[in-house]
């Protein structure tokens, strides 16, 4: 313990696995800032940090909130992390910006608006962005939202803005997932259909004093009975002024309680998720590092070899 | 061929790869129109369809088109395809649609403007969207663009939504990529800068008659100048009147010819990104159904295992 006091006193930073987790479990604010940093820019020291969280984690709710730009997502975040607050729980606050850089920064701007908790040490608030690199975002966020729960956050917020593929990815990280929807998007409730009832447990109408509110949440209430498995609970909130937040929470946390299990179960499909993406990311690495790729890609263009053969082969000697 | 015929007039469909090679040849609208929702559907004919498909790439010009929602990308690349039309060149378009189910229906709603081309057999239009499914548009792109490039098609573009990570890997599989730009959005050209330089070959500033054009195209100019490698070419265009376009044409089929040779290593580049991204996706399945995942797991939130080394497990067995 003299060692990690030491540490935090002269700003050296923690080095083995062991004195992370003894950092971890201090839970200061400095100690998971840096950590985070280090797991995010897939630094060396990262391999420490995350063999020290992953022996901590199972102790965080992890709450995946995604939605359409302009649904009042980080308002309704914002408001959801004050409610938890006033029922003492610390908060992990993760942002995911899956967005291209053609977009990125616009997206990005709502951030700000966290800043309400900006004085306020049980609050930490982290924005990840994709910045054109190509895959890897879900699984850098699943090892940060390791690290928060880790350093003992009672719940992470996870937030992805809802386009592509990747946020609906990341939601998978959650125990409980909500997906924010905005008055008068009743219309495409039916296109949307398949893919809400695949990713929410809860639906939210925000902004619920506009006048279509009424008539969104009939239609989801509608799609969402169609759906295979259990549907999910359709509420309505107004973020602005907390209405129906308080309901949100508890809902949230009774969903937690039926899922499957404890949050240590949560924590262990998190990390098999991280493991497989892992995987699948070496072997893409082999693949395309294979010497025979490009022959096996004329045999297949000659017509002589077929395709799922040569993929497989790709993959299918030992490292 | 006799048998061919008679399976176009009875509204039959080809079954071998031999018959799918030679009604690809004929390039007739029908049966690309049928190929590519077999390919699209990943229906058991499929295989057989792109298997003859596959011998027979490399005659197309690939152009990936990309850009920010609102810059007018949808109605340049109709003003490109009516330039192409009056150089004679015969024409695939491809409308990729990476986004959610929670954003899909807006942004697939502009594909109806490409009706211009409607009564033109020179213009064959096809929109791919992704449906909340996870993975695989990136993969079902490319075989649909290599069954357009067997049919025949002069130019494919392939045309995407400016957000999420899938776009960039979509237009992985260009020849080359043309990213569209908005006046007024010089501000976010810094942040935005090396996400551009790395997917694009052309930028285009479009509605140039807006004031704030000369301004965009100054911080373009500035920005492609620092990254390395060849800076991309900025261009100015009016798409709905057309000035420009010729240029743009100009433009990309000199690029084009300047690029790592002919088409036909462009198709085998295409190939080669399909294999890989295949290998992948049947890693990571092999990985997930793997019977010790959850024992690796364990072992990892035990601080006994490292991660690399339990993720590599996972895909370091035979099949």
């Amino acid at each position: 313990m003299g060692r990690i006091l030491r540490a935090i006193m002269t700003n050296a930073l923690p080095t083995t696995s062991a004195d992370w987790t003894h950092a971890l479990q201090q839970g200061g604010r400095a100690t998971l800032a840096r950590a985070i940093t280090m797991v995010e820019n897939d630094a060396p020291e990262a391999r420490e940090v995350l063999r020290a969280a992953r022996t901590l984690t199972g102790h965080a709710l992890v709450v995946g909130v995604t939605g359409a730009p302009g649904a009042g997502k980080s308002t309704l975040v914002g408001a959801y992390v004050s409610e938890l607050r006033r029922r003492d729980l610390s908060v992990g606050v993760l942002a995911v910006d899956p967005s291209s850089p053609l977009t990125g920064g616009a997206l990005l701007g709502d951030r700000i608006r966290m800043l309400t908790h900006a004085g306020d040490p049980g609050v930490f608030v982290r924005s990840l962005a994709s910045r054109g690199h190509l895959g890897g975002l879900a699984r850098s966020t699943g090892a940060v939202v390791d690290v928060m729960d880790a350093a003992g956050r009672d719940v992470v917020v996870v937030e992805t803005v809802g386009v592509g593929q990747s946020e609906i990815e990341v939601t998978d990280l959650a125990d409980v997932r909500v997906v924010v929807w905005a008055p008068g998007a009743g219309d495409d409730v039916q296109a949307a259909k398949a893919g809400i009832l695949e990713i929410a447990d809860v639906l939210v109408v925000n902004k619920a004093d506009l006048p279509p509110a009424a008539a969104t949440e009939a239609a989801l209430r509608s799609a969402a009975s169609y759906g295979a498995g259990r549907a999910p609970t359709v509420m309505r909130t107004i973020a602005t002024n907390g209405t129906g937040v308080p309901e949100m929470a508890d809902q949230i946390a009774e969903l937690a309680q039926q899922a499957s299990g404890s949050r240590a179960a949560g924590a262990a499909r998190r990390l098999q998720r991280q493991l497989v993406d892992a995987a699948a990311m070496v072997a893409r690495q082999r693949a395309q590092d294979h010497s025979g790729l490009a022959d096996l890609c004329r045999a297949v263009r000659k017509g002589e070899l077929d395709f799922d053969e040569a993929a497989s082969r790709l993959i299918s000697f030992k490292a």
